[in-house]
């Protein structure tokens, strides 16, 4: 499809998390004969939409690389697994306590806390079973993509990033031990995102530095973004809580720098982020992609 | 090893055992680089003992079939992982609200509810990214292990077990619903440790099958022993609280049955585990294991 503008950007955003949301509920059908108040849950937190930004990013990724959009697709969907799993988690009492996410009561507001934290925990669980069973059918180039999920999933990416955030209850001695954070959090799953969407191709050295300079960049921008919106943002538009961060005197780019100057680093990320694609073909979905994040206001 | 006696027996499991314990120390101090918040809170419930049931009748399938420990090793490890984030998550005061846990105060009590959930997701994937690991490098018959634990730990097996278990209170209404529940949550998890044991060594349809059924009342037999020993242990044998089935007014098999007919139905799954491996050679420790189990103080 034609990619020549922001419209075309969004339009095929939006194709592909439709054809990512199909898939994720076919998943949930396939929970048929599990224990109906854990399918619930699950479905619950994973069917309420949201950008599927992860998911997205792999599949372009794969679609650059002219990649079967069959055999990434289960690997999307378990990216998205997992980043759901970790929404239930960091929502509950004891984490972040919220109660508004993506526009809709938390996980635990509607289920309670025990089946809040074990439908995250199938969730995780599901990612998992779906990658395996996927590698016995294709092989070597889903294992390694399956790998670059996990170790973003992990103690040195998602899980850990949470950790270094609860534990210094947001607050941090600097840009850098915030940067630490943030790029564990969010950024080593985005990274993963692009990384295992060119993973199922056979891509050369090149295309794996490139990407994860691009994954790099993006993370950031996209986290410094999350930053401001918490900050400007309504929660009509953003489907959750703002001004949290104030409230709770955390260390944002924002109470780091302030807005403008947390604007100009995001500008510099993208700008970034796009330059680390200079010189591959077919990219222009990222480059959009990196301005839609710029500008985005949810 | 000579198999002739409940001693030699028991030789053989604390020996496994400790081959497990020193795998699982060295995978904690492959953590190093992730935070160390998260890597305590992990080794801490990870290290802290245990029978090491699940691991231990892996590499004992495992060596039935005379297979590589250095191949089965992982997936061993894996599994004790996944059997100690449950009981993380089990402990969890929204759930069984338990302080003592192989006679230490349980890993909330020490780390704090946000950690005990992170440390609890995070040896979860842990569990994952070691085996994905292996397949990568093992092939197609680890990946097939790797299925049978990762099914069984989902939302059919061990977590929808759990959601049973306390979306009904802890209230049955009969056997069937009971049996239901405990082989979800307990035998899946037995039934795939002798499982996966054998996937590794291309087994015959015929070994497959009679494994399952082992399996099977091992795991009936495992959980009627811990019923009677709830209510006939010490807190100091077990390391745990007993006595809790009784005050919250759980369906057991004691309260269904009474302590002696219990006995007798755990006598049965024992004698119909045995049975099940008639006529395949080098099964001495399976059957050992069931008397073991049947007579256990803990």
């Amino acid at each position: 499809m034609p990619m020549n503008s922001m419209n075309d950007c969004i339009t095929y955003m939006e194709k592909k998390a439709k054809i990512v949301n199909e898939e994720l509920q076919r998943y949930m059908r396939g929970l048929a004969g599990s224990p109906a108040l854990i399918q619930s849950a699950m479905s619950y937190s994973l069917l309420s939409g949201g950008k599927r930004i992860r998911p997205v990013l792999l599949l372009a990724a794969n679609d650059m690389m002219f990649g079967s959009e069959k055999r990434a697709l289960p690997f999307a969907c378990a990216l998205e697994m997992i980043h759901t799993y970790s929404l239930i988690h960091d929502d509950l009492p004891a984490m972040d306590n919220d109660t508004l996410r993506r526009g809709k009561p938390t996980n635990h507001v509607i289920y309670g806390e025990a089946v809040a934290i074990l439908a995250g925990d199938a969730l995780l669980n599901l990612a998992y079973e779906v990658m395996i069973s996927e590698c016995v059918s294709q092989g070597p180039s889903a294992l390694m993509t399956a790998q670059y999920i996990a170790e973003a999933s992990g103690c040195r990416g998602l899980i850990g990033g949470q950790c270094l955030d609860i534990s210094a209850t947001g607050q941090f001695t600097g840009e850098e031990a915030l940067k630490e954070m943030h790029m564990m959090k969010t950024g080593a799953i985005l990274k993963a995102a692009v990384l295992s969407g060119i993973a199922l191709n056979n891509p050369g050295d090149d295309m794996i530095d490139a990407m994860r300079k691009y994954g790099y960049h993006l993370g950031m921008l996209f986290q410094i973004t999350d930053d401001i919106l918490d900050c400007v943002g309504s929660p009509e538009e953003l489907g959750k809580s703002v001004g949290k961060d104030k409230d709770e005197n955390k260390t944002t780019y924002v109470s780091l720098y302030g807005i403008e100057k947390a604007r100009e680093l995001a500008r510099d990320h993208a700008d970034r982020a796009m330059k680390a694609m200079k010189g591959i073909e077919g990219v222009e979905f990222f480059r959009l992609l990196a301005q839609y994040i710029l500008e985005r206001k949810k």
